[in-house]
């Protein structure tokens, strides 16, 4: 065999180490599960506390396990505890050391449950809690925009399709789009939170036990609205990780239309917005130059969570009931993405929260491009009665007047429109403003400053934001 | 250049068609597009109504245009009408013909619309129907395993860990975990559901519009709880259709799972349960031979359902607002994912409804494995009052007593157990059945056969299911 | 049950169809396997020869067949064929029409081969086809791609990072980079070829055959460079499709990548380049409108490549050898994605050879952003044998003093410079155009004219352009 | 906003640590960054060389740089090197020890070149050293199925498609198969390390250097076959990376395949082979149980290979040119990604070496289901001459005969035989035995004893394999 490069020390010389080495190695998931102990240890006292009182372990035992836990989460909380990798998971280091704390009551706790129910609950607890924190950033960034958007109510800028100018929006009204998206992203978490929240602590190995337990208790205890029915499904489902992951993704999606704008708008060719030095980097040589990396690093991390995604799809296809050792890989891509998406949601928070908007650039923007062709169409309806195509074409041919001369619609002159349309009257200069434009986009959800200022004033009171 | 082979005839000489050739055929949609005919229509009625309500179109006007619509839509589902290519999409289409039907009136139906609000609601609409659809059969897949169920609350089968039997379990009780997860499902499509059932309408190409529009007479109209508050939110995300997909995605995971055990069960090494020849394929050569071919395609059908969803997350990821042309290409996926888990759970439905059990095979099987030595165990140390690791040890010792006389534990006599452990009476005999396994597990959410049947009779009221 | 909505009438009522119309329907296969058609042919043509020769068919019977299938492939490219549903797949078809045409000597074509080996070999004879189509169409666009930049070999344009200005390039030296991109595609689309080449034929079922057969004549009529050396491989192997569906993912993302690139170029912001109307869409009422449609197509198309390679990954992930009915659905990938790119490309051709570059534009945007800096600094390095770090910190001094009088490096006095660095003198001016910037860029790779017009002339030769 | 849970310390209270301190976080990337280290020094090495023998550096700089380097890898190395997470990145972290260890030199090792394309060799080389790795565990892998299919050249099994039995085969002939499979996996990591292996070091920042470089030299020095021929391309794309994913998902999915068998051979329903204590868990309970754990993990590993390979085609997607923060995140997939393949490799080699195959259970297998039906069939073609179909016809009849009798085709009677076809002899029986069945297979690929023994032979020459 071809000696492997010494580049990765791990593998270096792997075969001498024996079968058993590699097999140690593959069947690792400390680094995974030490993220868990929390939720770990919380369910054990529960479950310690339910055999108690259901008077399948005796108090004194309950008394020592339940002190022996917290002992052992003090001593992971301040840094003492240490974590064997022989003992392979979060559940035996816990154990074992409880044993040393407490000797034989220990192995009690174990009764009328397995590792299968154990880890079942362990990461639904600590998901419920990623959600948690995931609708909480949300909130943030929901009034970081909102903030934003009231402060550019009724600042111009020109409103894109397929990246080309179309029609004159503000600024605002652009915020709050993003706002609408988090909001459904928000409560895509609380329904998917409300779905995972029942326990399937006490499924045991797969099949239930013979033991009176009483389940209920420590779902309540757990915080969940129930216990599970089915302890196949309880063992063996992960559709609530599946669900976390897609909705993390959907999110992260939206995160990185967000991010692109961004870097579209803090670039030399839009200067629409300008970040914060805290979330750009620069360059001793160009100090001028702010690189938008917090905005593309949120783009990129998106790429990471539809990996994670689909890693748990993938390794759930297929897959017979009730535990297999498969699941012990769905752990990693849901703390991976949590650890992600929070990354990327406070990053997004704080460069929204920084950012000025220049609102001076943006205007111009608005005064190229004819934005307001739609508008003089949409006028020519109304103010002459034309029916839709003939006002249509008559606008082209002013456009093309424009574009010739090289100027704005509203820098034509009225001669210059009346030998288009000889009906034409100096009324229509008004519609050509593109502040006109968004004034009378009344319509509900249009983009007119007095909407956007409804919209926000609706977003505060929602989201409990001061001066609501 | 290398002269294409022949095989694909679309392109053969490509390039002596010329630019506009290519762009036609890149740019083309409507075999998607056609299957938005009936919700592009039921838009339309709705906006035309709205439009003459609110004074902006004539009762005459609005008249001529929803009885031309109509007539279009019979055509169309008579098949009559002549979808042309030129046309590009269902509503260029549909337009083209009302106004042949009825002339100059057909322009003014686009009147505060745009194609790209008008997309948004035909295909919200078709997916919200896709979605009642799923939770329909949804529904009938519940159905179909909840009378297996019923039927089978106490026939024995061995439930596996890592495909290795563990412990004695009802085959109701694993088809109940089924429908556990098929009741999340449906859960989950009508959460979506509500999520999505908001009406894009009236936004417009992006910023709203001038007219005096009522947008929720049309929202109404059209089924929706109400209009959405973002004229560009409304136009650029498909939010919904990601959920869509990754709700079906879940679903089709579910099914494959399914699958898959169908496939084992039906194998010569199990012999688990038999399917109707409807969902097998034989061969005129092996006629015991009944191919699992059903099942085998749901399995593989839930991989086209994972490409669905990744490829729309991965075309809007870092898409700009608002509008871009990359979102006619958000509507594939959604439509080819719809078709595909549609028919994946109309096959279930039959598989299920139609499968025997093998419940000889299923109990021989039981009898194997030694499955009851977790009971064991478990009776040592409620009888004799033993710690759990010091019964562990004694099990182990008897398990492989057996295994060397190649006996079940319950042919061992009591002498052989006593020489392990002295204390043991005949009483534990009784314990080591699959009978007595199964009818011990009776904590919430064991396989008890009583657990069973109550939960049978729990999902019965549910579902709706006669004789509950 | 809800009564599934009308809009898709393929499954209205499906359950009174019984369960003999779903299966029909989720085991139909033939919209994809009509594709294969001259492949599945041209191995039968094969086939029977190599049966005549090796004396397990008679000479008449092989003329037989031969005349037959050759009258089925006429029938079926001039649309006369009538493909039976009934008949499942493209195999069945051709085969039942050949028994009508000669009599029973069609069921001795089927002699030591199965529908496992066939469809392997159509499928492997299809993509190796898809192949020679894709390296045909990547020289075409590396064709255009060198054109243009021949003409723009010395033409200037911002180099961006982080979509930031960073140094002036050349747009010649932009494009060219995605001819070293394209040209890596098409050598793994070759390497595929190659190792796709082998044929499955005669492979039988899954464990060769009886009769005494010749797969190397076989596999040489049919063009490959020798027969699989194992049977179960040969029918359940399909590394090759995988194999092409990643090689035709990268090469999507370097499509997208450029299309991308194309939309922000034609953008109001950046109007670096102009498309021709064939591969932009206007709009009536804003006739300066162009929407670069292609170009966004060919961005999301990416993606529905990106799921086809998803889909075909976690199709084949834990199948069983040998055939499995799953492989069915690795077939509608291949194609899928063979098409999409196919258009990708050629729409990607068409848009590249006819684009028009706005030099001034383009000319314009390298005198913001101080793209000299680096070469200032470089230039104090030299000129004064400075450190590159205190370098770097005079140059920060004079972009600072750039930016504040808003003009560019070389709008800067003498005087002005030196108030910064004393010894500072006039020919550091040369240094600040951004032509001598270029210019001086002739490492091996870098963007200096003279080495972007010796590539331009390096690929004509290389792929064979005229005027090399 | 609601305060964040405290199971993640990460976030706790982040908004108080301040924007600076996000940033922080989402840019840090430097316990990927750490295992470049040794690339990184190389290239510095290689890279010192080149400015010294081109005059632009100083012979006694670089004799201090290169003498600083080596001191800084061994530090690493030896562990005493502390990694600073303010300095973000490897390239930081090196430079800045060098500086501290030899002063002012270290900083003119950066001429020439910039993090941009030094980044693009260390990971272009780490890249390479991982392909080199799975050549070297592939050839394990077939090493080890190669001396299993030596064993079990002639030892029966019943060979599957549907995974319903069809056909025998022997085990070796099935092995093999996998050979092939891996065999093309190495030739594809080949062929991808022979594409990447052009360097991309001297491009610089993106547009190449006005310094008489040689990148040649640098190119040769680090075992390159060349240097990259545009300094655009060189920064910015990825494409090795992607072929590496590419390559490794498809090996992946192989080792799925094999891994899904295992697990079904181990379990109780087949029982065809014996994993050793190594590869699998028991359970103090249940000494007889042997859970296939490692298979389970390498099936559920080459998820995760899917999610890396799916996440950088995702992050590339749209990327305009050159350098974007975004490729930081490429790096991550890449590595987790050869670490996983790495330990499902090793895991593979020691779990096919020490499996034993249960040929007696193999052998009762290939007993039941018929699988010589179609041997009867041929027979019956050959000896009587009967056209296919009719011959079919026959034999179904006999099939369903001895499923009603309930034995072996080969248990049936003469004259049973004869009570269906009269012209039966004898002779017939030896064809229906399963060794029969598999000798006579001697087609080319076939899986009759002679030809599995045959591949053993060639396949232990062309990997090298003692006793070729």
């Amino acid at each position: 065999m071809k000696k492997p490069s010494s580049s990765n020390p791990m593998w270096g010389g792997h075969y001498s180490q024996g079968p058993a080495e590699i097999m140690a190695q593959i069947n690792e998931c400390l680094d995974t599960d030490k993220r868990l102990y929390a939720q770990d240890i919380e369910g054990s006292l529960a479950h310690a506390q339910m055999l108690g009182d259901c008077g399948i372990l005796s108090a004194k035992d309950v008394k020592a396990i339940q002190k022996g836990l917290r002992q052992v989460l003090k001593e992971i909380e301040n840094g003492t505890f240490v974590f064997k990798t022989e003992l392979e998971d979060v559940h035996m280091n816990v154990e074992n050391r409880l044993a040393e704390l407490i000797g034989d009551a220990a192995g009690r706790l174990h009764t009328a449950r397995s590792r299968n129910d154990q880890v079942a609950v362990d990461i639904r607890m600590w998901t419920r809690s990623a959600m948690d924190r995931m609708i909480a950033h949300l909130h943030d960034l929901q009034v970081a925009l909102v903030a934003q958007a009231e402060t550019h109510a009724a600042t111009l800028m020109p409103g894109f399709t397929h990246l080309q100018p179309a029609q004159p929006i503000t600024f605002g009204h652009h915020l709050l789009a993003y706002v609408e998206m988090f909001s459904r992203d928000a409560s895509r978490f609380a329904d998917a939170r409300e779905r995972l929240n029942e326990c399937p602590l006490g499924a045991a190995a797969l099949a239930g036990t013979s033991f009176p337990t009483n389940r209920e208790q420590t779902a309540k205890a757990l915080g969940f609205k129930g216990a599970m029915r089915n302890s196949l499904d309880a063992v063996s489902d992960r559709d609530f990780a599946m669900e976390f992951l897609a909705t993390a993704n959907i999110t992260a999606i939206h995160l990185s239309r967000l991010a692109e704008e961004i870097v579209l708008w803090t670039s030399d060719a839009f200067r629409f917005v300008k970040l914060s030095q805290a979330f750009t980097t620069g360059s001793s040589i160009m100090p001028q130059k702010r690189n938008p990396d917090a905005a593309e690093l949120i783009r990129a991390k998106s790429s990471a969570i539809t990996g994670a995604n689909i890693q748990l799809l993938t390794l759930m296809k297929g897959l017979p009931l009730a535990y297999n050792k498969d699941l012990q890989e769905s752990k990693p891509p849901v703390i991976k993405a949590a650890d992600e998406l929070e990354m990327m949601l406070a990053a997004m928070v704080g460069m929204i929260h920084d950012m000025t908007a220049n609102a001076d650039t943006m205007r111009a923007a608005t005064d190229r491009g004819f934005l307001t062709a739609t508008d003089l169409a949409d006028g020519l309806v109304r103010a002459l009665g034309l029916p839709f195509r003939q006002a249509h074409h008559i606008t082209g041919r002013i456009v093309v007047m424009a574009e010739e001369k090289a100027c704005r619609l509203d820098e034509l002159s009225l001669k210059d429109m009346q030998s288009v349309e000889p009906k034409l009257t100096k009324e229509i200069f008004e519609i050509l403003k593109p502040e006109s434009a968004v004034k009378s986009r009344t319509s509900l959800g249009g983009t007119a400053p007095k909407n956007v200022a409804a919209e926000v004033k609706r977003w505060k009171k929602k989201i409990g934001m001061q001066g609501a």
